[in-house]
């Protein structure tokens, strides 16, 4: 037995009508009954791997040692465990991706397993349910200081699926390839998620725009479907006038478009997974693309 | 006083915009600080006894040793104690029929009061909240190590109102009577639950179907309201095709309707207590109807 | 280093579908361990101080000693402590009048300090997230002892945004001045919140009705828009006949429009921030208004 852990975090797509989220506690408490849940998000939208492994890659660096149950599309695939950070953490979900980017973002995976004992999994009375049946039991026994190796078959953990990170797209000088002698350049980015306040998460950083100049107050275009809309380029979203888009450094690092306690999605009309394009503006804009068109 | 508990199952109609199910916590915090508080739910749609009944039997089996506390439409009859188990289980809640499926599903009750000492609730500073001003204080003591019967007046356990079950029905050779040649066996079931995915409870298991002979991959004909849909006994909802319609065992071995990563809810516009027919499909049962009417 | 806190009451507008509250969590067990947290809602509507201030004062006298989180539109203003009742709570939150009338319903500041000690700060991988770098670390170090006046520079406590408490006005005699003759004697009040159930909570208590005589079983009239309802002064919504509309004294000791298993905020198209004006019945008022006319 090795030391075992005090605390699952946990993140899902089982909502909390159902009484799913209650029994994994219920079965914590009972066999490992020091130990502590923190619910990160339990509104991840069922099946969406997606933005399950974005929250969860968000969130992983603030996240105590400890196990971190992650539970999305969970009745497709194969259940697996995957240790990192020498043995801080143990990650647990179905083997569908949605583990990548956090395992990732703590330095890769150590070992994996496929959670296969029978023995340490609960039957069922009827069909089973994976995170009651077999992630619950095994985060509990993990708690309580049983090694990974003994909860199921070590595998390699290059055959973990990797995540999908949608990456941003850089484009420069499309007029000069006499397709469209306006576009300049700019960046091909997607709405990553959109939080409770409406702000639109997008996938690309600070590193995508500042080779443009682009400094705080500095305006900027973004074309999201057949609209095209001045952006300005703030570090807070009290700055801006009513009605005004800004283009704001979120808390996780990525460029997010922000109204002043408005909704940007609402006022763009944008949903997760859109693509919008951000470019420098027009007036900044000019000098360049004439010098390439002639 | 006994030796008491530590934790503290909760179910509800509360909801959490209201800072109701946060104020029975923090009194519990107060009174009883070593006693953990789990949430089942609070999510059951105000009033809906029947719902919250059922959440609360499929979830009991799961729970640890201890206060169950169970409040759905308080508002309407006195609060009563129920002691399970050998006393290794206390049920709270309304005397409205909530806790009595399941109480039977741990054995039946032992002993029953009603909290009627007062001196053990709360004074208001208005009317009467009962989950905060009753059930919060009392689980507490309960923690504590108050017996069952110092918080109330002990009463016969069948003066407490029972559940209402929704059970299925069997029909069989009703042709043979002369009303409906066509209508052969089946079930008349019901519509539980519709789960966060969209599933549909039935209230029937699998004995309810397999004299027809039905295994993994037998077509069965379900009909719901206007529409009659071929579906097809399977094990996962992975199994299916696209908009295909499964009858699966769930986690709590009730057949349950089924799309993959589809709601089977919208597809077949069913809710909560809709009333279904289950029937061998026409193929498999003709041989059958044909002998009676001849 | 004082005697620290074993408990953190939260509350806030950051909703439950972001990873924002289950990171605060991850941060404090990180930092103090020992701490437990107390969710009292985190749907207060973006934005909206007012309804938080108001959730957050109806709770106040319940919580434990410890920490109060309180964070609703925390991106606009200065981070601040208020110490409270000799030091067995401090509430944390942002400056713009959202700890208000909690303060004063349990005694008033004693010590006020601007959180503005980035040492006892997590650094942000992008903007600054006052929920997660700020109050997060502050309330974990307050919970293991440090003095508030440790976490940030001593302000005067009269610094601090007093709330905005919607209060109720009397009318008398409005006849009299000869600007409409049949509105007699009443009160106006405002909905103050609708909870899950659609009651309407007001911003009055009995003492605003019973100078008119008012009993369990007296009619009012309340006029809410175009629309006056005959309402019966009630103790439970049970014992309203179908579709009356009640008056009853909620557990928060205010005035609040109820029916009976429905909801008056429907019934009566009624939402926070509404006016309604109560006044006693014309049956009951006519006596009065014709003396004033003479």
């Amino acid at each position: 037995m090795g030391r075992g852990f005090d605390t699952i975090s946990f993140l899902s797509d089982l909502g909390v009508v159902d009484e799913h989220v209650g029994v994994v506690k219920a079965i914590v408490r009972d066999l490992a009954p020091h130990a502590q849940i923190i619910d990160l998000t339990h509104h991840i939208a069922p099946y969406d791997v997606r933005a399950g492994s974005l929250a969860l890659a968000r969130a992983v660096t603030y996240l105590p040692a400890g196990v971190i149950l992650a539970v999305v599309d969970a009745g497709h695939t194969r259940a697996v465990g995957i240790e990192v950070a020498g043995g801080k953490g143990v990650l647990l979900g179905p083997d569908n991706g949605l583990l990548a980017s956090a395992v990732a973002m703590v330095g890769g995976a150590e070992r994996a397993v496929v959670l296969d004992r029978e023995e340490f999994h609960l039957a069922s009375p009827g069909g089973i349910l994976a995170v009651r049946d077999v992630f619950a039991p095994v985060a509990a026994h993990l708690c309580n200081g049983k090694d990974l190796a003994e909860l199921g078959r070590l595998v390699d953990a290059d055959s973990i699926l990797p995540g999908v990170v949608p990456l941003s797209r850089d484009f420069h000088g499309v007029g000069s390839e006499g397709r469209n002698d306006d576009f300049g350049v700019g960046v091909h980015a997607e709405v990553l998620w959109i939080d409770h306040t409406g702000n639109c998460q997008l996938n690309i950083g600070l590193d995508d725009v500042s080779p443009w100049g682009v400094v705080e107050g500095t305006r900027l275009q973004v074309t999201a479907g057949e609209q095209t809309r001045s952006v300005l380029r703030v570090t807070r979203a009290g700055s801006l006038g009513p009605g005004a888009v800004g283009l704001m450094l979120d808390g996780s690092g990525l460029l997010t478009l922000v109204l002043d306690r408005r909704s940007a999605a609402d006022e763009l009309s944008l949903a997760a997974g859109d693509q919008v394009t951000v470019q420098p503006s027009t007036d900044h804009v000019v000098s360049v693309p004439v010098d390439l068109r002639q």
